[in-house]
């Protein structure tokens, strides 16, 4: 059935124009002034409002596994969350055991993932190597639309890889045209910091970020990047946080290497001083991995997206609640790592970075949907409003105020940590797939709808940089045999 | 009438899709999939070619009266030139001489460029400072369509601005929602460098790039940086040639701060060798300013424009012969300082940039038309390829090949600075404003087709400075009276 | 008469050992384990405690006319609280009104200066241009012993040199084997923003830091920087306070300039959250440029001095009484610049500085005194304990306390901008050629004691840069004659 | 017996005198003016020349046995070659097997080393882990006067230390007070790299460079950097020899991190053009790691010299003939590592560093003597010319030619990478621990001569590392226990 939305102001990455949008299906079918309404159109009055591209978060991890426990939030209940916040689209993590299948894992999250209510894909993570695994990597690029690979540089004696596992997943992923990315904190230094605090009497939540400090990060993503430049290949870093880290980038990026920069909503506004909180339900439920940081990084993090030099936002979605966090009580290692947000991030984005200048509307779309759209290949079926591109919409009303509460969100967690923040700038309907699955407070997400979306190998980066490859293949001297 | 592009692949900023695109006088009026030619429709078939934006020349200086001599290309003639190498729009220059008019200024080049073949527009300089100019500006911002103004940092003794002008200038223009532009040269140095290079017996071309070194550049560069940063206004650099600028560049966006920078195609690929060449007139030949660099800072331009902090390419193009650069013969001081290239940039670009994997064609199109059309506030309606847009088109011939030579090109100076490069990537038609003005080497412009382009005030860019400013506004502390 | 310092530790920029010093009429005449007192001599006992080279303070204004007032400190109050300090020596400055002769300001200076308890010499401020100026500067150095030219590239209308002035003395000084050093501010920026504040009706102190932010002091600093590169020749720049002007300092050492960095106290502990107190004697006190800044400018100043991209510290000592601040209640620029410190300087930067561990004891030498010798070509006559060295030494107790205060320091000033500040490590005695002015609190300063120092031109960095000088002289190009 | 030299002038780190140095013994009894010579005095003359402390060379590899086969420089040859060249003194290295005892390797080198004509000390490198070689770390430390140890991060399948080893052999050399060094190259990349090129038909001497790009050296470093700042330990980087890993020592510097560099001569001047020569001798004889790197790399290492951010000069002495380089004729990854000039390297500093302006003559003391001696806590027994130091000393006339060559040197090798190139500046006497060892031309050095030398722990630098561990020492939260 027929869609218009009517009388809004139209905001893609590139441009901002009065045009009323017509859906039909699932897709685009009109974008223009004083468009009529076909027979039987639902229609939604924009009047005073933006009409943007879906937001897609490329980092969320629904229903995990982790830590000896599971995430809370499950595919459905967090897809709906997202379409109540302005997100139409996510990309998941499936992570195998080591020793696990790629394949089998990956089966395993499909599984999960059909009860989505918006559309979803996944990236694989490499955290072993043996050949099953650079084969199981080649059919999941070949067969089943997987264009990137993800790889912990944390997570020592679990699911940590050493540089030599990051040389042959990186060289094996260029092969089949597929982005690596990584988690960028260096395991090692971890795991000495945490046992050396629990040994100093540093049991609680505040020993979390004293043992992944900054510099535990800008080193790992810096040998990423060094890793991926020697071998020629893209580069993709989720969660950055710290100075440390975007400086890593913006240097690589300086230098004309292909490197992108993910920034999570979190990192953006919510601050190190957290974890000193005497109530440690409230310190441990803001553990994550990295840890929030101070506001000279906050501060940086901004600079990041204004310049460009990041490039997308995510939450790093991974739910726990109370009693799943006590679990470290006694001990902050063992707290499960995670925080919520998918439902957040657009509003949290829009507030404080369209509100204060930070961004423009346009810089908005680009770094909530649009860069992300086109970094992972999606672009322009996701990532833009125009003819022919998914109904992944969002009817954004710039005067709309909320305050964000767990009381009141809908993301299966008891914790929000964006708790009491007043913003300015809400959704007031959202579209998936040209449905309207949200529409001013009143959730209509139906459980399933979500779709698996295929990513096709090899973006256009790609072919840049197998010309560089190319032009700068080594070539022998030929010398004289030595003399016998 | 109706034109059609068939069989091409289009490429803009953001995407690269097989579709067929259809003008309908000045504009684009459908691009999709086998689009069928209305009767009487002109039809260009571009299978196996680019159909991308016409290139955007916002830096050309057509018959610009200039050291005692006049720019030997005039708007017609320059504008057809770039027509033949697939630009459809030029943004020139009026220069008042001090004490004079803008106004009267601005009417004049108006009346010179009525002969262009292609769209145009200008930047207006300020090039000194009282109260008529403050008005002129305002005139030209809100009765003219101008929204960029041009500040020389060289040029001692001429028309070079004192920081009190910039920041006058600056300020006003902010007012008026124009963007400034410097030429980021330090003319006190030069200054100096030129009366000692002399004293020293450097009398010849060589001894330009010796009173024009990098640091030169650099140190304007982040002198007009800072100046906007403390006014709070947006800058753009034109002619960015050295590594030192570029850094200044990079420095700021990194810290936020909105700046711009223009390359000029002959500074990527022209090095600074030529100026020690034994023949007069082919060093003289080359003498422009900034100076042409040597390879280090060429290979900094291109990952400037790689990484995002180069948004923009341009040329220039200032064309004096042989016997105009004779005047400096004893005294390179005297030689008037500008080189050709608005017919050869978009090939050079894409020969040195997109066959080398430098760029993506995507990348490409950014920085040929749309990055300069988003800038400079022509945007959708120019560096796109989408339904309503002006159909300033060039079809583009990936594997056509050519070389350049002035022998052969349409420029109307005797000298190329690209003389004898063979480039693989060339237009096979151009379309202007909808009418096809080159085609397969035929060029069939028309004297005095184009148009001139008003440019709106207040890009995006400037609501963003905005909010940052309200939110900064300082406020006064409240302090008892002095005790009598 | 003889002094022997015996039991102490000696603690130079290179070495800390155990020995005791010898003093015999102004020198010390020898260093060693053991020695044993000639008849008569004094003798100190040192046990426990450093023994160091007296401060040098490069930076000061005793009885400076400036802004319609006179500095309250004197050449003896001034540098007897020196001397209570543990510093022996100071360079102020010497700075003519624009017009004035150089000649006839020096002269002036140096009969102020006679009653100095404390050994002095004088930089000289070049404020305007013509020959006269470039003789005087020759006088100077070759007759007079100063080697050291101050140029304000702030304060507008008054003493501020343009970019002309800057080149024509920078290249005067080169020849003259004398050292650079400038103010660096962006005079019309300050000026600009001046006006606009008051124009918004920001009058208070509170206005002060807001005309003057750190980036026009990083503007300045680079600019001067680039001109000194252009022209080859050595810099210093006074007072750097933020971390703009630190990176334009760090940049140009990594790249091989010749550029020293000279930091305040105060700038390393006082930051600018002073000026929005409510009082407006307290917020006046602290008026002085550069503004102190925020904490995170004084962690990079320390990180500068760590690293030794700063190689000095001074204080910029410029008092001015509560009655002469008030001249500026309705409007803060008029409020007379300037803090002193003096005294406190050496105290501060212990406390501070080692007792965190932010620098050794060596280091504390090399940026008290050392390295200003070395730079101003005192060394090793100043700045180090050693055999034929001026017996200028301060005894340091590292573990005595005192609480800095204007009610007990002997700055002839009613304010201390470190007032309260509790600092461990304090001088018990200090000697000033071979004198002992300061013992445990009893300060035994003779007015007039203190002599003019010759300052030879001409310093070792100086042949080094002739040297690439000569290897860097241009060449002409020899062409042939133009054909007739 | 004693030694006068007479009529010179004497080149310190911080100053520049003339003076005559009395030796008697093996130290320096008097620095002075006119000394007299007493009774049987030997008496040099240093007429128009300069005394500066003997060189050290704080990397050499003495008959080190090494892929196979064994240096051919013995302890005697190599310290004698080193005194023809001005060098009095070497550090070299015991490099243990993995598993091997440390006491054990360190005795063996111990034994070796006992014919050294000069004076020596030993870094010791840790290329396993467990608890001996904690154990022996202390021993080393505490019984035998090593104070460093070194770490490498190339050589994978050999001698390469992990992340593990790293972070728990920092560790124990923080508390034994020792200073930890390392071979920065990503181990794991080079293999790879091998791997690849061997593969792709790259067998050559030019497959040595290509396989060890800067990148992995910048990666390594960075990475060594960040484990040293995390654990807050002071870090020396061996032969640095390209801009990525001078920028990440910089930019750890700049902010405040306690790390240090070295520089071989040979990096400083010779171009990576020689493993492309079709002579494989040549290219095979100029096989060391890192490989030389191309000339702007060079002026990078120049400016890190001049800019302080490198402090020490070194060779890497380890020579190795054509018949055993041959090793490598049909695989570069066989070819021994290793180039000469202990014998050098004083002369090729001078001719390329002091004539052309880049190092002032004190510059050069520090860079090749006194920095050294001050890092590894030698200072100011060795590194300068001072009563009571040792009477290691050279007599440069820098006035004396030379042209370096394989067939002239005293080195032990078939080879010279200097091959050629004619020097000004030369040693026309060496005294090591007050004996004349090298008279204009003639080599008198006597074979087991050279004392092994201790050098103690706790460098000043560790007492304010130390201070600022305190400082930042985490404490925990209180808070309540859960609720039962």
């Amino acid at each position: 059935m027929a869609l218009l939305i009517r009388g809004g102001t139209v905001v893609t990455a590139e441009t901002t124009v009065r045009a009323d949008v017509l859906c039909d299906g699932d897709k685009i079918i009109a974008v223009g002034p004083d468009l009529e309404a076909p027979a039987g159109a639902d229609i939604i009055d924009a009047g005073g409002q933006y009409v943007m591209p879906g937001g897609i978060d490329p980092h969320t991890h629904m229903e995990l596994p982790f830590m000896g426990t599971v995430a809370s939030e499950d595919f459905y209940t967090g897809t709906a969350a997202g379409a109540a916040g302005g997100t139409t689209m996510i990309i998941d993590f499936v992570i195998p055991s080591p020793q696990q299948s790629l394949m089998e894992a990956y089966k395993t999250w499909r599984g999960w993932a059909e009860k989505a209510a918006t559309d979803y894909s996944f990236h694989v993570a490499v955290t072993w190597w043996d050949d099953s695994v650079a084969r199981d990597m080649g059919t999941l690029v070949q067969d089943h639309g997987v264009n990137s690979f993800k790889h912990f540089m944390a997570y020592k004696n679990a699911i940590m890889c050493e540089d030599e596992v990051l040389v042959n997943s990186f060289t094996r992923a260029w092969e089949l045209g597929a982005l690596c990315t990584v988690h960028a904190e260096n395991g090692e230094l971890v795991y000495h910091l945490q046992k050396k605090l629990i040994a100093q009497g540093i049991t609680g939540p505040e020993g979390h970020p004293l043992s992944r400090p900054p510099e535990v990060e800008g080193e790992a993503a810096n040998r990423a990047i060094r890793i991926a430049q020697v071998l020629g290949v893209p580069l993709y870093i989720v969660h950055v946080s710290c100075k440390e880290a975007l400086e890593a980038i913006s240097r690589a990026r300086a230098e004309g290497q292909r490197v992108y920069g993910e920034v999570l909503a979190g990192h953006l506004v919510v601050d190190e001083s957290v974890y000193r909180s005497t109530d440690f339900e409230f310190a441990a439920a803001h553990v994550m991995s990295p840890p929030f940081r101070s506001k000279e990084h906050q501060s940086a993090l901004w600079r990041g997206l204004q310049s460009g030099n990041l490039q997308t936002t995510a939450t790093d979605h991974c739910c726990f609640c109370a009693p799943q966090k006590a679990a470290g009580r006694n001990d902050f290692t063992k707290i499960p790592n995670g925080t919520g947000g998918v439902e957040d991030r657009m509003m949290v984005l829009w507030d404080q970075g369209v509100n204060t200048g930070r961004l423009t509307p346009n810089e908005f779309v680009k770094v909530t949907s649009a860069n992300t759209a086109q970094i992972f290949n999606l672009y322009p079926r996701k990532g833009t409003v125009a003819v022919g591109a998914d109904a992944d919409i969002v009817v954004w009303d710039p005067k709309g105020t909320k305050t964000i509460s767990a009381k009141t969100h809908h993301q299966n967690v008891d914790f929000n940590i964006f708790e009491g923040m007043t913003v300015t700038g809400i959704p007031s309907h959202t579209i998936a797939a040209g449905k309207l699955v949200y529409a001013k407070g009143e959730l209509r997400t139906v459980r399933g709808a979500g779709r698996y979306v295929n990513r096709p190998a090899f973006p256009s980066y790609f072919e840049a940089l197998k010309l560089v490859k190319d032009i700068n293949t080594p070539k022998p001297v030929t010398r004289a045999a030595a003399a016998e």
